[in-house]
């Protein structure tokens, strides 16, 4: 397994120097950095700078992996083929930019968009229709430019289509493509699945890509998930991708309203305060999870 | 401590025949049924009403308590006075109903309004203050009436204003009214507390009331939630309240669209089945709570 | 699953009388009764003793299981070969009564002794060697009597051979019965498994019988052993043997001696305590357990 | 809160080099090192050789503290006033040396003997009185010394007078010295109280000392137990001492057969493994412990 952070943890907002955060979460003791795609449509755009960002990645001999959650208007979901075609294009465009960083993981819930609006139609069954088709479309994408499509289970509140890791599964079987996997992340099973550990079983050789975060979001070791069963299951299914802690802690910023964090989970959290809570939490994941 | 279920848990809809369920609730082995205050305005409205079925519960041995999420347009911490002014003239409105019925205890998000709508503007800071102010009025009535109003503490996605104990405690510390206290969710716990006994232990003597759900809103007993330890931290207090339980398992209609339940949380969830998990988490929550 | 207790709970010395305990456990809720065969030995010991308690159980629909810890004078793995005849003799003596009690599970540390002298020689790989072989003859006997003999898994206090349910599947592979299984027992597993979800799953269709209890030995629900978990484990492997709480929680007796219970366990442990818990415990187990 | 290790983890025997570990331990990332007294009596002998030890602890940082089990000849709570006389001469020479070295913490059964020889006599009330009134004489030298005595509370096949948390409290108001306080171990705690945490809370300030290791006495992280629970008690009390994890995972020699170690816990536990396993662990409870 390794073991990385999404650099969001750090910002206010989804787009940010990854220069800087390299080296940084390799001097905390992380192999892989995830960034946002949303910096490489607004930062990173021409090819020169994907690959000298993906210099500094090689340089310090850290691994990307790659998130992204689709605006409202780039849904491949919609019964809007305006939208549809958008989220394509979007993604169409995305997927060679991510293979010419070799980053081999794009996850999210990406056969949707967010945040979930409310008060828009939701149509379970039709949407859930149009996204394996369009999603069977993506994955030849995909498969061309090996890079995994990690479907996340979102919690109700986030997402309608897929809350748990059973959906998720059904899901990708319709899709039935090798790049199309199961993403998990705890915070959100914590609130839908009946058992974290089972559902992580129940995945298997299925699940593509794994985000850690407590119940609160902070960073794994600081709440109360049971990170020894969550270790177990695993270790029972001999996973091998990238584990991925996203936490959440400070209020503020685009991220703090998309999130929903109204307040600072951790008291006085300070750049210095975040590494260490970092490094604490990844030397904690290592001894809890390694045999 | 007093065990009871919220009626909603076998509904779509709020309203429902509390006559039918007082009995059923004395049966499946409940002291306490909770209802909707929604019915006290569209179904059981003249006292004679309100007084036949504070009889039914009488005649079964079922205490009462209620609860209400306040509609956008009744939302004491709104800038718009004449939203106040709906809120404040609502519940000095039902306060004295509940009194009639012998009813000591209305619970929810009664500060603000629900369910959230993220596109509304949130003046987290100002709504307090309003809040507070409001709170402070409407407390003199519920002292007359002597129903205890408890402020619902909310997870993230359902209120931006009190996530945690310590907001809720900071909050009735300023109202200042012996009838104005802490009221638990230990789904929302659950999402945003550290730790949730420490969080039922600072609460003290000033949990008012306690609504107890899984992590999913299964009945208690179904999940994971460490249910050991919250009845250690509920004896730690001497809680002499009432327990609550307010599971929601069935997709559709109001219920499960204001509950965000995309999907039946449990298979097939008939009214026997329904039955069957109310009656086992009763007496799972006796014995696990109880020396 | 079927829900059993162990008669000790009630008593402090191994014999007692089974008739008045067979409709008092059936009415607190039990499917079985586990029964001490220090009995069988001692006051049931005629054929019409053994069926006229046979059918008490039948008339309350109950089920009989049996436990036994062998003397140290009838001990299978002994290095004296006097010793082993006794225990052979024993156990081929009993058997054929089990049988005819229509009693299909005889479960303890059968390959050894109890309670552990810790003074005496340990010659663990002789020990296991000696075991192996005699069991492998005494599952002939257990064949033709069609009882299962379950091979408890031992603290590392009570039992130096057998620790884990990896040792245990080991054992019962060198011996190769269809009569000889594992038995695991979460007192004791909580003493020495890493995980007690993951021992069960292991363990799979060769678990034979089971015993409950929690960390103290009170029953079930009164402690923090991870009931969901082991619940979920066991719906894993599809478990449809026996699960017999053990409790034992009063000082006093040889069983308070044996068992090293130095002082009550529960307050003031009368008989009517002892069956609330008892009952309260079976009804947790089944809320659950069952799906 | 200081984070310790008990030297025996890595050796067979009670007494070793602890110049040897010193540094170790420091490199590892611990504060403090536990030592055996059991080396204060064959090893390090002069007054010279206590202060060089002591030499090198100040010159690498580390505070010591020590630990101890009487062996059935030096036995406080005796019938046999001979015995009782071994043990006070014992302590009473022991005390002034660990003053010299700066020790502060001496923690184990110290009211009675260990192992534990189920086949001996128990007088548990008659014991508990002797062991109450001869440890009154001995905490006067503790209080001169300045050295704290710690009631290690003791799993029931260790001991048969301090099971629980609330015995421990009892037995040291009835002592009645600043210098006699609680000792916990959390593998203790694991077989025996209702709730870890909550046995935490009650110690209070009166906890002199903690031992910490999982269900099976490996280092904290590698197990089940309930560390942030256990966390966030020692949070709510405010704990200062030191807590000393006290892993022992390799069979053999005396202190495997006097620990009951009958297997390896761990494949293979190489000295190499050992370390990384307790610099692993300390970083874990740096990381759950502190906020």
């Amino acid at each position: 397994m390794k073991y990385g952070i999404y650099a969001p943890y750090w910002t206010h907002e989804w787009t940010s120097d990854y220069e800087y955060f390299i080296p940084k979460v390799k001097k905390l003791g992380f192999d892989v950095l995830e960034i946002s795609c949303a910096a490489l449509v607004e930062k990173y755009v021409t090819d020169a700078q994907l690959l000298e960002l993906k210099k500094v990645a090689d340089d310090n001999g850290i691994v990307l992996t790659a998130g992204y959650g689709p605006t409202k208007e780039q849904n491949l979901c919609s019964e809007d083929p305006a939208i549809v075609k958008k989220a394509m294009d979007f993604f169409q465009a995305l997927l060679p930019k991510l293979q010419l960083m070799d980053i081999k993981i794009l996850g999210g819930g990406l056969y949707s968009y967010w945040p979930l609006d409310m008060t828009m139609k939701m149509d379970r069954e039709g949407d859930l229709d149009r996204a394996v088709k369009n999603m069977r479309i993506l994955s030849k994408t995909a498969e061309e430019c090996d890079v995994t499509l990690g479907m996340e289970v979102l919690n109700r509140y986030e997402g309608y289509m897929l809350n748990t890791c059973g959906q998720a599964l059904e899901f990708i079987d319709a899709v039935g493509s090798t790049h199309v996997k199961v993403m998990l992340d705890t915070f959100h099973m914590n609130i839908e699945e009946d058992n974290i550990p089972e559902a992580i079983r129940r995945a298997g050789e299925k699940l593509g890509h794994l985000h850690l975060g407590e119940q609160n979001r902070q960073v794994p070791g600081k709440g109360s998930l049971p990170w020894a069963e969550i270790g177990q299951a695993l270790r029972d299914i001999d996973y091998q991708g990238a584990a991925v802690m996203e936490p959440f802690v400070m209020k503020g910023g685009t991220i703090g309203e998309e999130i929903r964090v109204w307040r600072d989970i951790i008291p006085n959290p300070t750049e210095e305060k975040l590494d260490r809570d970092a490094a604490g939490s990844v030397a904690f994941l290592r001894h809890v999870f390694e045999r």
